[in-house]
């Protein structure tokens, strides 16, 4: 297993702020490595409280299943073939911010970021995904 | 109360572990004893971290109710009877891939897998009752 | 990092098994790999209930740390530099019976073993890491 | 209540991870805010798993009291006034490595250092609150 190294997660981490400030949301942004244990965060001044949570259980989230976090809620709704997961694994998010880390074809990590509307979330953490 | 022997419940997981080989699936495969308790586990490698989680669930679900998972899950829809039952017993997983295990016509336990569709899920749980 | 196999989590297991048969134990076994997440666990006929958890925290303490979890446990004491450790992580074991597993030269993981006395615990554990 | 800022907290923890590199120790390296929650979080590579939660803990309870984490520790022992204060809050941590950040005479937050001896974590910790 390739694991994500502390410099690639301040990389991911600091065009992910920088993202975030270009479009004037204020974001928490989590980073895990490929064992989904937490490798960086930073929320930024006047973030929400509540994602500093829902940032690291993205991440973990799309770490768990090497897939988008809003992936899983696709699946997840009344009806679909996941309903209620988010139940698992201590609590998932499952609606879009978390995306899978890539190094040379391995997943090293997922990177999640909450704080704005799912979009703008989502957004945020594929200029992360873009700067490794 | 009839229990399911260690012995068993490796025949069990193997021959849930073959069937994952065989279909090309990388499975998290539990077995739970008659008092919902882990009893033996394996995950493949590279199988889904976020499925640990799952696998136990869905085995403990199946034993808790003596039905299969999804059986549960058609029930905890919005308006059924058993609407958001998966947030009991410290999360229930109420899609498929838990089935009860039977010895004698006495439930001994339950296997859970998870790793891959529901469907994928189903059939590998399915070859690991039919090996007891 | 170098991650355990589900071929080398299984030599661990099985040779941890035969060594408490051979001794007369019925032992609870867990491995974890190089992330502190489970990959294979067994639980011996008769075997104590409680221990299944109590193993699982031994073999991640023993990976937290990088050390064998009795370890923790001489530093954990009253007046001890890491009093009361075992209150964070969502529970720690600071007894024998934990250890890590070495694969040349690096960590992938750690074995854990609950059933008996501390002392049985961790000869059995050893056998398992011995296999490896 | 004055809070500690993103840059603020960055700077704490680039220069708590400057003295652990000058050192040679690996570190996770956690400051909380005003409030007691995740302003910002770095794992240096191969610093232990077990803690990233220590750090966090050391931090929030540095902050919940409002001085060193140690410093709870001396009053937690057996027959002290604060007995086993550690399961409190979802868990404190009461050896040293948790202290304050102070900004003109105000607690603004905290740091939480965990990663090697409870000395040479205090140390990290003292750094970074050279830094503020």
């Amino acid at each position: 297993m390739t694991d994500i190294t502390l410099e690639q997660a301040q990389t991911v981490v600091e065009a992910a702020r920088a993202a975030a400030v270009a479009n004037g949301t204020r974001m928490n942004i989590a980073v895990v490595d490929a064992g989904g244990n937490l490798k960086a965060f930073v929320r930024m001044d006047d973030a929400w409280l509540g994602s500093i949570d829902i940032s690291v259980k993205k991440a973990r989230t799309a770490r768990f299943f090497d897939m988008e976090s809003g992936d899983i809620g696709t699946l997840s709704q009344p009806g679909g073939s996941l309903y209620n997961i988010e139940v698992s694994n201590g609590g998932l998010i499952s609606f879009p911010g978390g995306i899978p880390l890539t190094v040379d074809d391995s997943i090293v990590g997922a990177i999640g970021v909450s704080g704005s509307t799912v979009e703008d979330d989502r957004a945020v953490a594929q200029a992360g995904v873009a700067a490794l």
